[in-house]
């Protein structure tokens, strides 16, 4: 997985920060307005060995930053960083992926709080306002160094 | 993991049909055109027995289907479904990241073949065609049966 971070593909990179479960999930309740130790582990039932490392990683990765609240004695908690922020839309294509291919039961729901209507994220492109995968794309490799 | 299929939560739903770094990687090559198990095996550098297990749940998850394309000797390649063709938005979502994040050095670049620019991919509620992130969300935990 250390390769995967000198890959030229953005995707590869962003894979090698948080591609795992663990990962993803901790984000996730980090983006509920999470930040405790105890209360990552009792929400999402993980083993502390592997809370432990995956906060760790996360933290190195700068996508949490461990900040002391209290000294005596000493308490740390993990608080979003903008990068760590900035997998939230990632969740939410991830969630329209479950609502549209594994939706049968319960289910969480999003709602936009002005409309009161389910949220159908989709991904566009910012430049053109299309949604990706209807155009047509190019895939530009990284010239080599001579 | 098994657990996560049964959360009510689409996310984890999601995570655990494809959230690990090689199923996403996987995936990423298929949208790319890859279907074969040498080339997979080739264009990753992930160990066959690795690519087995993953190929493997992909396509007991739904997300590839294999067809056999020669009967002497007997040969598989794995072809993606409208759920695996599903995850391209998810991926180019972290590209995004990957490039906002993590874009130092040589990088592949998606552009859009008409217009010739880089596409930026951001998430969208297709409702109301706002940022996802944008406008406040309500969560709604789903009800437990009586």
């Amino acid at each position: 997985m250390v390769k995967m971070m000198d890959s030229p593909c953005p995707i590869a990179r962003g894979i090698a920060c948080f591609g795992d479960a663990w990962s993803l999930l901790i984000l996730r309740e980090a983006l509920n307005g999470v930040r405790r130790f105890d209360d990552f582990r009792k929400r999402l039932g993980i083993a502390p060995t592997v809370l432990t490392k995956r906060l760790s990683a996360l933290t190195d990765e700068g996508l949490l930053e461990k900040v002391r609240y209290l000294d005596h004695p000493p308490r740390d908690e993990y608080r979003l960083t903008d990068a760590g922020r900035d997998v939230l839309p990632i969740l939410f294509m991830i969630a329209e992926w479950g609502r549209k291919h594994r939706g049968s039961g319960s289910l969480v729901r999003y709602l936009d709080s002005a409309t009161g209507r389910d949220l159908e994220p989709m991904a566009v492109d910012r430049v053109t306002g299309e949604e990706i995968g209807s155009r047509p794309i190019q895939i530009v490799l990284p010239v080599a160094p001579a």
